[in-house]
């Protein structure tokens, strides 16, 4: 009786699990290519969904270059990686089109039917007729604290990078934050002001960010309002976290909280698992659609290869472009998609939203 | 002793004509994607001339569509193709390539070291290692007033589309303006002012352009201020214009000089007779470096041909991209160049222009 309960629980799971979004395209990755790959399948018509790991929109533009400038996109002499994802989204606006952020493909399988179920890692999934792997480099992933076991309290008790609004959560905690870069000593002053009590934890005296940020660091930790701990981290446990110090001393830290910033890498992480060809961690493809070599996925920007291929913006741009005309022959078999041009096409301003 | 004579000066001649100018890349056509070809270069420092046939940058985003909105430039929302132009033209700026506008490259031909030597119609004369042919749908001319024997007064009684800062040199003269669209009718309201006469030829008594503009040319021709002459050029001597009205009359009009404003369309003119490889009047091209069959001659945007090509400018953009890294190799045989990003690279930055 037990075991059928149980599979009656499963079966019913099973059949209330919400059904997948069916789409005709599905971008992996927010950064400018899968923004510009939105914006092409748009003016062709074509509907899509966008997932990404980060919790915004920019990818690497805006993780790793944000406020650095940029030169080399045509048409604009100056921007900054914010900068041109902010123009790119005010571009890609009249398309709407549906964010899925914070979410990760895990899985990627052709059905029966030739199209494809993706699967997010919070289980959130997707039928589409084409995929556009945008993904950079790779999901841009915080590194780990690696410590033993210390993954059992992620999301209860260890947060990694959490959003400058999401602080509140941590009001009257004892709270161990791990990192020495600009990002853990901003986060260590930000909860400073909310928690009971903030240790900043890093392997050496030595913190980076800018020299005012650094001095304000000094300075809470010279009146007591921020506690400094220097050295490894070596243990967990629910009740607190053990350091070795450079002199090879033992340290315990109880905590309520403990936040992890030692910075965001790129992995390609799933990816390598969906049964594409791999050239050195990139997907090959052709140049008429950089499609793969599976029929309706396609590889876009940093991702995929081909012979002369850059890792430059401006080609991702060009490769979103013919990927999107690639993909009009899957989702309008029977049509003949005749160039038209924004300039000219009142069909392109309408959907463009353009008042005559 | 009369040959001797002419032989000496033939050979005199030939030995004072202007070295030809040797650069590491000419440029043909200074449209965007020509603008940006020369930017890319810039980047990877392969100095650079750009010819075009026009007196100004821009080819047809300026002569087609200089007002017109252009929304899928990516990065750029909404621009026109007069203020692409412009940004093209800043964001080049620091390279400082050499404009040689109002030329149109009539011959082209390899030499003995592997070079190029190209000749414009006016007799300059370029000897470069690499060329990139950026000439959109060919070069943009004045169509011309189909009248035998015309063509002998061009440049001393017959002028095609003058600009209107060149207007003075029609003062006191009887003028017969050619057209019936925008050009003509302005050109025959701003002659109005400085010529003693202006007669306004055109096949049929209907003009096309704004409202006010043929409001205003109804008006001049009321007031006799210009006279208007409907019918067909059927000859032309040096003393006049010959017309066939649609009632089969003859008209003789008597000028000093004739101004031809039938409009502005492209052709491919010389470039068909280079011996490059044309499909349908494109040139084929690789996707690895834009390069045509033959080594050192790129062929980018409108022009160019390849499995999947759109002839859209963000496709011209990557390709010029590409073609500048191909032309690395011929211009610095001996390096190895590596890529370098805008955001980053000091080298670049210094190239740029930038301060620190």
């Amino acid at each position: 009786m037990e075991g059928q309960d149980r599979q009656d629980l499963g079966a019913g799971a099973l059949s209330t699990a919400p059904a997948p979004i069916e789409t005709d395209a599905l971008i992996i990755g927010a950064g400018p290519v899968g923004l510009f790959q939105a914006f092409q399948l748009g003016l062709l018509e074509v509907s899509c969904h966008i997932v990404d790991a980060l919790p915004r929109a920019g990818g690497q533009c805006v993780e790793l270059y944000g406020d650095k400038p940029i030169y080399d996109i045509p048409g604009t002499p100056k921007t900054t990686g914010r900068g041109l994802v902010e123009s790119l989204l005010e571009q890609v606006a009249p398309f709407k089109p549906r964010f899925h952020l914070g979410e990760q493909i895990e899985t990627l399988a052709r059905q029966d039917d030739g199209r494809i179920l993706l699967a997010t890692h919070r289980g959130k999934r997707f039928l589409a007729r084409t995929v556009f792997i945008a993904a950079g480099v790779g999901a841009f992933v915080p590194k780990r604290i690696a410590v033993e076991g210390i993954e059992r309290l992620e999301g209860t008790k260890l947060f990694y990078h959490p959003d400058s609004e999401a602080l509140g959560r941590f009001t009257g905690q004892t709270v161990v934050v791990n990192g020495g870069d600009e990002a853990a000593v901003e986060t260590a002053l930000a909860l400073a002001s909310v928690a009971k009590q903030v240790t900043l934890v890093h392997r050496r005296d030595v913190f980076q960010g800018d020299e005012a940020t650094v001095a304000m660091l000094r300075r809470r930790v010279a009146e007591g309002s921020i506690r400094l701990a220097i050295g490894q981290p070596s243990a967990v446990d629910d009740a607190g976290l053990k350091l070795i110090t450079p002199e090879a001393q033992n340290l315990f830290l109880p905590f309520d909280a403990i936040v992890g910033c030692l910075g965001i890498s790129p992995r390609l992480g799933p990816i390598a698992h969906w049964g594409l060809e791999l050239v050195r961690k990139q997907i090959p493809v052709d140049t008429e659609k950089y499609e793969t070599r599976e029929r309706g996925i396609f590889a876009i920007g940093d991702i995929n290869t081909y012979p002369g291929k850059k890792k430059l913006i401006v080609c991702g741009f060009h490769e979103a472009t013919l990927a999107a005309w690639g993909a009009t022959a899957i989702v309008f078999p029977d049509k003949s998609i005749p160039l038209q041009y924004t300039t000219t096409s009142t069909r392109l301003h309408e959907l463009l939203g353009v008042k005559h």
